[in-house]
């Protein structure tokens, strides 16, 4: 019987959020989500074995890396297992029998508020409020019965909360696309999460892996760093710089490249990258996502 | 009489912030600072004119990188004229009177409560409030009048709020720097700038630049842009990645480099970065800060 049990895997958000979608195209839609607070509580929930999984936003096109994630990353030691990017639509939501000319108040992340801003300039009636989450402020319109207010979050938000839009895809920019990592527990799989993994791994068209370094610091070092996938043609899609803790103006870089970390060229890739590398580890390989 | 007119730095903050320790440190104290709510509105000033410059935070050995400001660089093209690094200590300061044991709330900017976790841990009887800024969260309590609460903030604050300090350096980590960009109009300077900027540079020992490009999509391209340095024994101090506005996963690279824009060898590493970069522009070479 426990073989049938759904996985569980948490995001950050309430139910609703773009997260959970991401979750299910990870997972498929047979799961059952567990909402966090913080990007903290998500990495504690599957580290401390009360969930199976997390679904972790990494980047978003217009916004950059969620440098928060990538610094739990390095501590957590939780493998990247799946990778996939969702399409961020904002819409304008209120509950029903609410007009759009009975709106004074805006509510949103302020991610989301700065992804509309032409949206809010052509209409300086509605006051801008932040609030903590996306799909938590149409919770909160839901909640307290708001006839003056609106929020802008996802159209799954509008449904959960039986919530009505009023204007779709009100995004100053299409081309808005936030990049998420499936992140489990160290170690053999069993059950739904083995099935699920095999079956990634079954549909993978190419494959991405993720490391973390630090270089000596010395003149050129990350160029011969950068060497060990250059001289092999794997190419790098990703680097990103963090603070080096306790070394000022030192740096942790994270490095995505295409290739499987046990595939011959990748695994030389990284004993090379490991000789000139002060520290280096393999946060893990995963089906590039669409 | 205009020449002797003192020098106008924007900085983002309330008096008493540390971007305000940063623009002394940067052009002295004979200086009249004008504090911005918003960091694009320093830019602003400085391009239309309101100021003769602004001291912007550009990195934090704890926090990372003000993403922001890197767009901004982008978007204003002011040069970079200045660095110099600010060590963050930050203080438990509440009004004259008030006491230790009185305090049931604590203000500051997150990223201040964020780096004094260890403090707050050891009292859970202070509860953490966040605001928008460190040295307004003094001015609040100045304002208000209040007997309750503490704010976690510079001594400069603290100073000029007529506060009192409570407990000195209570941040988790003493290696806790900012490093900020002294940015001007560009063009020729005359008066005080001019005179400053002289100074500045007969008392540089080396030099930095920073620029910013983007490279052709094609594998190891980042590769070959950083071999214009690595092939000519130029170090790099600092690479930072931002998401391109309209090609997803593309990204914008902003490096420093130690050397001079006008240096020969620096000039062939621009001249030869050009060429394999799609978009490239010199944002500023000036004095190595201490």
């Amino acid at each position: 019987m426990a073989l049938h049990k759904r996985l569980t895997v948490a995001f950050q958000g309430e139910l609703g959020a773009f997260s959970q979608q991401a979750a299910r195209q990870l997972l498929g839609e047979d799961i059952e989500v567990v909402p966090c607070q913080r990007f903290d509580e998500m990495f504690q929930a599957v580290s401390g074995g009360k969930v199976d999984a997390a679904a972790v936003p990494i980047e978003n096109t217009l916004h950059g890396s969620v440098h928060e994630n990538y610094d739990h990353l390095l501590h957590f030691e939780l493998p990247i297992v799946g990778e996939t990017n969702v399409r961020i639509g904002h819409n304008l939501i209120a509950m029903p029998g609410v007009a759009f000319k009975d709106i004074k108040y805006v509510y949103s992340h302020p991610v989301a508020l700065n992804q509309c801003l032409k949206f809010l300039a052509a209409h300086p009636e509605m006051q801008r409020t932040t609030f903590y989450d996306t799909a938590g402020s149409v919770k909160m319109l839901a909640e307290e019965k708001r006839t003056d207010a609106a929020a802008i979050a996802s159209s799954v938000a509008a449904e959960i909360y039986g919530a009505h839009i009023l204007r779709k895809s009100i995004e100053d920019d299409r081309e808005n696309f936030t990049r998420f990592f499936l992140l489990r527990r160290p170690g053999k799989l069993k059950g739904r999460m083995a099935e699920a993994e095999a079956a990634r791994t079954a549909a993978a068209k190419g494959w991405k892996t993720s490391v973390v370094f630090t270089t000596r610091n010395t003149p050129g070092a990350l160029f011969r760093a950068m060497s060990a996938f250059a001289l092999r043609d794997l190419s790098l899609t990703k680097i990103e710089s963090r603070p080096l803790r306790g070394k000022p103006w030192e740096y942790l870089f994270y490095l995505d490249f295409l290739g499987k970390a046990d595939d011959e060229k990748s695994q030389r890739a990284i004993a090379h990258l490991g000789e000139v590398a002060d520290f280096l580890r393999v946060l893990g390989s995963y089906p590039k996502g669409a």
